[in-house]
């Protein structure tokens, strides 16, 4: 019941022509359902990738919150990406899994702003969601650490990175280096329940610009 | 019924001082129940930012999955996030407005993977949600624009500036430069529901370091 998808073959096909560009090797699925957009995604994730740097995924299509649909019905985004964790895609444990998501992620329609920077004469605006940095401790779903002497793994890096770079690096950069430094912990209790566990923080970045302090 | 935070003492304190050095003034709430939590945001919303040039909240608490706990019950976080929009607080559009949340987002584990990077005499483990972005062409709960003729306003953009800049910047720093792109388009339709909107995208880091093609 959802219309054509009109102009999505230019995002295809200028996507494909910058992934060859970069040195991908670029399989493309058009119109596919949604099993055959879980099939595809799965047999990428068992294939033996020990000799590529990363992997990038493109899906166009329509999509609501959490969702993007294939031909027929919806798949859940989380379970494609899932899909290919290092826990579940052992030869791309510890490099770059990219994926570009063009779908709608509800109906709102963000509003537009004034934007102050620019004089009053070329009116400029900016959408009203613009600007945010959320910077999490953790992905979704997870437990986040916290050693009940030192602080927690997350604020504990931010504080020593930050402090340590904010003068040369930008705000993303850095919170990648605490990304790094928090996946370097490993828990470790007398419970063996709670014991060897991992933590990732997650950077949700809606900033137009570096940020430096 | 949960428990203290032991060590949270430790993210606070680090943080003030982290913050003085940066350049802000600091403001500290403790042990706020979720109401306070929301009052003291509100106030900080309503206040005149506009001799400032950025903003930073920062909050350690009890968590799940969208929430965060005050003292008596939970907050939900896009609410308290949503006091910073550009239509709602003037005085902060177009600047940066950063979110700091140590809280934990779910009761799952990360389990640890092992890092083939390092050699396995310094047996070192990755988390298995490393390494993953993900490029949402806007924010959640909104509508995502595509033109019919030449394809969406997010991978159109993510095509030109890719090519333009991929030998020179890292991964993020483009990403940050499509947001940038996409922020400054504006819809134009005959149909008044539709026009004038905006649309910003979101990017989903969970890198370890910068990438570079």
């Amino acid at each position: 019941g959802m219309p054509e998808r009109k102009g999505s073959d230019k995002d295809a096909e200028g996507m494909q022509t910058l992934l060859v560009k970069l040195g991908y090797k670029v399989a493309m699925g058009n119109n596919l359902s949604a099993a055959q957009m879980k099939d595809v995604l799965q047999r990428w994730a068992a294939r033996d990738h020990s000799t590529c740097d990363s992997f990038v995924c493109v899906l166009l299509s329509h999509g609501e919150q959490g969702k993007i649909f294939g031909t027929d019905t919806d798949v859940d985004i989380e379970e494609l990406l899932g899909l290919f964790r290092g826990n579940r895609c052992a030869s791309l444990a510890g490099k770059p899994k990219l994926f570009f998501i063009q779908a709608c992620r509800g109906t709102n329609f963000d509003e537009a702003v004034d934007n102050d920077e620019v004089d009053a004469k070329t009116r400029q605006t900016l959408p009203s969601e613009a600007d945010f940095l959320i910077a999490y401790s953790v992905v979704p779903g997870y437990y986040s650490w916290r050693n009940s002497t030192n602080g927690s793994w997350f604020m504990q890096a931010v504080i020593d990175i930050f402090t340590k770079y904010y003068k040369q690096l930008d705000l993303i950069t850095m919170l990648t280096i605490v990304n790094n430094s928090v996946a370097t912990v490993e828990s470790s209790t007398s419970d063996p329940r709670f014991n060897n566990k991992k933590q990732i923080p997650s950077c949700v970045n809606m900033l137009r610009k570096l940020v430096y302090f």
